[in-house]
């Protein structure tokens, strides 16, 4: 029986409160909250809960064996640093932190306790990625051409961080987890049209290693809700769709063909390959539990998690850059420049 | 009665003179094309039109008052050059020319001889960019923050002009017709996947000296065709979907609002607006009647069309920059310094 | 305060008690289910909470004023006549009864003792039917000319009604507020694919006093899952689509038009209206916290539900009529016919 | 070559003359309609054609082999029967004849001249509908359980006939050529909304030998245009929605499982299969050109086509059984008390 505390219990931390109630093996201790209505609302739903209006308490609280973080990125590493010295495994929320150093820091904290530390890439655990990353992975669809993904609504306008820390973590989370190579550059582009408010519109694009272009359209201030991604392969191209009810994810065996045997490019011919759709079945289950109850695992069998730290570094280190390139109107930043010596 | 010759009977001149053949006030005199089977067709089609193998011979015939270009770009130049000089009004396919220096000469030739020259900016002359020209220009939908299209499909690959040349030049023209204000900067990044193809795949983002943000996604290797538009502004938002059978433009009065009597913009409340959304009912018409019939009109008034050679410079110049900027990985091109002397 | 008790907790009742625990002025006393996992679910969700294994002591309970009954229809009418004897109010799951003689018993029982007997015909508490039902009866959509509808799924088979109970249900609720006037008639037919199971697909006609005639397409033997709905006025019609994620309901301008003056009927022109469309913007709300809100207050207030017991009879009449017309082969049953001595 | 000759140059038969002009092996000598406007559109685009304004002379040309006939249905009988006793082979726009009886006098008369009677049930010909009969046939959808469709608009409102005549004979064409076995009762309701005017608005059932239950769902007063069918069988269902641009067929591997050992039936548990989707490519082809090389090959070849007068006279069958239906307000008719003596 693993014993979990959550810290924070605004938007995000009812959900892992009420997820982690459910699982087996798996109690919700305790619950921090610095807001006296947050705690309010979690007695009402977790009255053997025990609360702390301090994190710090919960932290160092014995009956305590895993801390589950859900607060602003901003205070990320300080609790997770603190969870970890104090002997707890931790779950932390994306983005795992503000630098890529943070990170760092925190992956060695966890490897010197040999401790857990598990980055909450939610879209991970869900049955649609994990369907594509099977597909991918398969060599199926050939070679990754690109990913194209738009991910834009009205709202939820955040304060501290721009759209790219809000929306486009999820694709570069899905991209880290699909394509398990490392991103070489990153170009972003964006504007902000409220006064006072980051950017709430940008363009990123990362490169691949091994050549695969992405390109993440994300949006705070448009007039409807899409969450599109077309990935291209030599042989394959998938469509997921996750606002459809179903049938969220479409492999179509389409692509073009190119004559290579001409010598001459020119009078080289482009066909056109226009194959079978095919959905697959997937079944529906919650990502969060999925997510939870992997992570009660890897605590309990000292596993190392699909999402671990490492992810979550591989992640911020993206952020950084695109925000790096986002303030010079694109230009390009390579990732090694980034790296920290080990 | 204005009596056309049309040169080039490939893809799109088949339509152009069919159309034409339809207008009151027109009729196709003469069609030329260099191949064999494109005569034959048109032959069985347009059986009371004259034929040529060379366009010379068409630009030269005195019973043709005007001549409508539909060959490939980099013939565009030469042939329009050739019928001006001749005495001959001139309807060009766009993209207009290859360079914009081409296009200024066309314009000035044009000018000096007191010739009606006008670009096939088809879009413009549809009921939906219309409409949505008419909503933009009425204030309705306050300032516009930005301009965001997807126009990919699977197929059809060129060999002498890159996707941007290809697809990005409709939403170049939109642009330039909704906005009606100069195109200050661009960028543009790209791939080719195709070995002895020219990219096709890029994103192209356009910067407007009002403020105004263009980006625009096109793909030539795409799994689905999609062509869609969000033109967002202050006060309302418009999806434009030009593969829906109805209902094509919607409406949402839609936005957010920012509290600014605040000092501390940190305290500052961003609000969001969501009202109804209404799609206006658009008459079924085919664009390029419009357009044919428009160029007959101001062939016959001396009218400067709507889409006059000036806006197909103004096309040209960005669509020149953006290759420019796809060829140093997104470096941003400012506009005027492509401008040549008057 | 109104202390409540639910009896059964099975698919629909821990949505009852959940939603019932969020209301204002309202708290769940007791739960009864004759299930002992059921009873083990509700005491984790609902620790504050009585529970009984046997309803008739929830019924008798002190402490309890209103009694909500999520049991299967057979039970209803012997459920819902004790806890009107024992002196509480009533809120029963649709269908309110087995029969219209059940449902008049259970009226005039309610009328006798003055209590509030309500039943859960849950559409009618969204925003999407109540916007629909203020169209059509502020008369801009005109005389209403015919319902269409098609609710269809895979599953969920029941063993005990057919799926004319269970899925045209909700539309006949819907018919019953929207239009507020008598059905005469009823017509359906309809097939059952899987031995020992009930009709799984039906195709019910409704004929109304004033003109309106509704179709309902029900099925559980579907390859997808639609709630779609089509309302056709002289002026105006509406498609209520259930499963989109936004613009649930859109009203669009159109119709025919006829030239009366024409003697000749022959010679009479039909003219098409193809006007805009328009989407209301409809708040988003849980259907059933209006619903206990609005139950709440009927109780306290002495109010007369929008969905009353006579609601519930309308409703059950019109099941009645169509299982026995689906017996026949479609032949259609007069509703009159089964209205019993007054 | 087959010489054509093609009655009736109204809605129809323009699209006839053109694709039958560029068939292989075909030639249009003739065109005939009554209309002035008509013939001098005719002329227009058939200027080797020879134009009558009697059909009866067109009829007798010697140098005319097949009459293509696209003229009101009230008139089909009559120009069939002269063609064919003229000695012309016979190609019949759908309904084949107002009356069963009349199209059984139109086959005998071509099978006692051995001349070719096809009708124009253009769906048959659509890459979409042979796939699904192909399915259907091979056997892998298993026993095919209902039909279900769609078929909706807005206009055209007819004079001479309901929309089940205009309509609903798609479908009934389809049913024909999928299932290929024939109907044993029909029933149908319906109701006309503007004065003067035929039913516009019906619902059909038929139910056929194999225990096949079909469903339509006609008018033409629907804010929306729907053409959208489903096909269920025991072991797959099948959505054809022809309003899609891609993907019009999805086959769908589910369907449900039933525990037939259990003895008692109240005890059996009903499962839910739901595997993949998939939707087969399908050629892009022009129904109508493949429907005349069939008709040219049939004449040529003296070969039994697909859509015979057979076929013909099955739909008519069914049409006039639903016509009578929705006169007795859904009153099943059996097909067979229709059969005239043979």
């Amino acid at each position: 029986m693993i014993r979990v505390g959550i810290v924070g219990y605004g938007y995000w931390g009812p959900n892992l409160a009420r997820v982690a109630a459910e699982i087996d093996d798996c109690v919700v201790a305790a619950i921090a909250d610095g807001s006296r209505p947050a705690l309010a609302r979690a007695a009402k739903r977790h009255p053997a809960s025990r609360l702390y209006d301090d994190w710090r308490d919960l932290v160092k609280a014995p009956d305590v064996d895993a801390v589950i973080i859900a607060t602003p990125v901003h205070t990320h590493y300080g609790i997770a640093l603190s969870a970890l010295q104090a002997g707890k495994h931790v779950l932390l929320e994306k983005p795992m932190t503000e630098t890529a150093e943070q990170a760092e820091r925190l992956i060695a904290e966890a490897v010197r306790r040999n401790l857990t530390l598990m980055v909450d890439h939610t879209f991970v655990y869900t049955g649609e990625v994990r369907k594509i990353k099977e597909i991918v992975s398969s060599g199926q669809a050939g070679e990754i051409f690109y990913y194209e993904s738009t991910r834009i609504n009205l709202g939820k306008f955040q304060r501290d961080v721009n759209v790219i820390w809000d929306l486009a973590v999820h694709d570069l989370a899905i991209l880290d987890y699909i394509l398990g190579e490392p991103a070489i550059a990153v170009s972003a582009s964006g504007a902000g049209h409220i006064v006072g408010s980051p950017e709430n519109l940008a363009h990123v694009t990362v490169f691949f290693a091994g050549g695969t272009i992405a390109h993440l359209n994300v949006n705070w201030l448009a007039p409807v809700k899409v969450r599109q991604t077309y990935i291209a392969g030599s042989r394959q191209m998938i469509v997921y769709d996750d606002l459809q009810t179903s049938e969220k994810v479409k492999v179509y065996d389409r692509g073009v063909t190119s004559d290579a045997s001409q010598e001459d490019i020119y009078q080289r011919h482009v066909g056109y390959r226009i194959g079978d759709m095919w959905s697959p079945a997937i079944p529906i289950t919650e990502a969060l539990a999925t997510e939870l109850t992997h992570f009660v695992e890897c605590v309990t069998a000292s596993k190392r998690p699909i999402t671990c730290g490492v992810n979550g570094l591989s992640v911020v280190r993206m952020l950084e850059c695109a925000s790096l390139s986002m303030g010079q109107r694109g230009h390009p930043i390579d990732i090694q420049h980034l790296r920290v010596a080990s």
